[in-house]
């Protein structure tokens, strides 16, 4: 019998992942950029226990019983299949998985790429596998291959029909920027209305915009990004932040039915910032909301305990629906692996 | 002394018009289209004396004295000035303005295009001018030149520099579609936070959606629209009329910083509308949303009945912030003369 643990952490995309152009390989139709934040508030985790003794592979998320014959899983455990030496004595026995969020699940806080990333990487280890697993990570939830690095991460859309060049690419490690951190605001832990798979496809299907986004706007945006990014240019990171994530919101609202993941305390949370921002003189936070109402707030240390205030001040803890902070986390550690046997 | 009365009525339009090329002139970015209403719910009044007795011009709207030094003001009395007759013994007397609205100022509504439609056609019938004036009233609000005209509308944006051609046309009388009917739903009627002026400014200045929006996207909208009208063609309209509004309001989220028009509320009713379409397996209404949270929604007569019991039934009464309807009204009669002395 052999027995696995990993826990690996959320990333918070700056430049957003929005439409694919393969459905099957979940291949993108641009580049995207994230931070990985450490595992110390938010991690997926999964145990895999690999035996003779399985009568049939079952895998378990947050408790419950999951399809094991959903194309995701089967393709990224396919994948990684393919990499194991065939002569490997355990390669048939049948796997007990078992995964965990330590945060809502499916409320646009990035849980299928903690949660994805987890599994491919802890198939990795059970199979004894090495070598950038992120394109097969990226198979079971796009987003995902951006969780397998730490620090400031890059996933590569690729040209490839393949989706061989697909991956993500560390962009700077998580000590280069010691002083960022990331505040994670919950308006809503519920579950969201409109699925990030079948938005992003109808968005794809009917959004003129997103089309010019794609090919004309985030590939500029992705170079002056990294520049920001690799400068500590805290002001330009952040506007091009805050810039990406209201032109992915506009390009869900450019979709036909149109699809909205902003409530109005999302929107309450922007305008507050950006008002902070004006009356301080200088850009101070930045937000940025995936596909979901919770802010993600990028901020430096120095900044922290001000604007922790500001915003308890402004959204007294008791009227936001969950825990109103999930901790202060900063762009962090390497997918971690807790124990392995 | 002269004595002139005029009622205007409130346009709604259908392709949106969203970014100056020239502040001044009021020359927009795109064509756009309206349907214009009936009178009978919701119109802008105007009283205008002249008369040698008075010592200088003064101008109230609902109640309240305004600065007469406002460039659009200045702007529309000079342009109607410059084709009055100078040997009009009374054009250099002196004019008492009153202006009222029967239905909430400032709140998205359109109630600035209803307002300077009506004084420049005041002006105009004081002066004893005639020809097309929808250009001077445009130079009072952008869309005032729209409810110049009854029936279907378009304001084309002109390619000149002085905006001569930058004007409004008729696509079809108000007897065209007979059984189109227009439901204005109050959301609410408090004046808008961010207002359309500032708004589209800011959008031309930072919103690269925007840009793509009025050069490669409106244009083939446009057309698509006008043969939809002509043909009586609802399910293409309704769906144009839905796209274009979840645009312009995309547009003001890709803005930095962004304004939102849409509520909560607003994005209830929108959902709402798609559900009921899709139940009923055909489209029976289409909404369209202008700077504010307020929507209008486009059905045809044999369809009231049910969606307003439809709407009653979701939306109760009390939980909206003003009277619900401000009635079923269609796009309709000229611009109408009450009273000419």
């Amino acid at each position: 019998m052999k027995i696995v643990t990993a826990v690996a952490p959320v990333n918070i995309a700056v430049i957003k992942y929005w439409g694919k152009r393969d459905e099957t390989l979940i291949l993108p139709i641009n580049d995207s950029i994230s931070a990985t934040l450490s595992l110390e508030h938010m991690c997926a985790k999964t145990s895999i226990v690999c035996s003779p003794d399985l009568t049939e592979t079952k895998f378990w998320l947050n408790g419950e019983l999951q399809p094991t014959d959903s194309k995701r899983f089967q393709n990224c455990l396919r994948e990684i299949k393919k990499l194991v030496n065939p002569n490997l004595e355990y390669l048939s026995w049948n796997l007990s998985i078992c995964s965990e969020n330590n945060f809502p699940t499916a409320a646009g806080l990035a849980s299928s790429a903690a949660g994805y990333a987890c599994l491919v990487y802890a198939l990795a280890k059970i199979y004894e596998i090495n070598g950038n697993i992120s394109s097969i990570a990226r198979m079971g939830s796009g987003s995902a291959c951006r969780s397998i690095f730490g620090g400031w991460v890059r996933w590569q859309m690729g040209n490839t029909t393949d989706g061989s060049d697909s991956l993500a690419v560390q962009i700077a490690p998580e000590t280069h920027w010691p002083e960022m951190r990331v505040l994670v605001l919950v308006v809503n832990d519920k579950t969201k209305t409109y699925s990030s798979t079948s938005g992003m496809k109808t968005s794809v299907e009917t959004s003129t915009l997103l089309k010019h986004r794609a090919a004309n706007i985030v590939p500029q945006r992705t170079k002056e990004m990294i520049t920001a990014i690799k400068n500590k240019d805290y002001k330009t990171f952040a506007k091009l932040t805050m810039q990406d994530s209201n032109q992915f919101h506009a390009v869900c609202l450019d979709t036909y039915p149109p699809c909205f993941y902003l409530n109005d305390t999302s929107r309450a949370i922007i305008e507050l910032i950006h008002f902070y921002n004006q009356n301080k003189g200088e850009t101070k936070v930045a937000y940025t909301f995936d596909a979901g109402p919770n802010a993600c707030l990028y901020l430096l240390e120095k900044d922290v305990a001000e604007v922790i205030a500001m915003i308890n001040y402004v959204f007294p803890p008791t009227s936001l629906k969950s825990d109103y902070f999930k901790g202060d986390t900063v762009p962090s550690k390497k997918l971690d692996e807790v124990s392995l046997k």
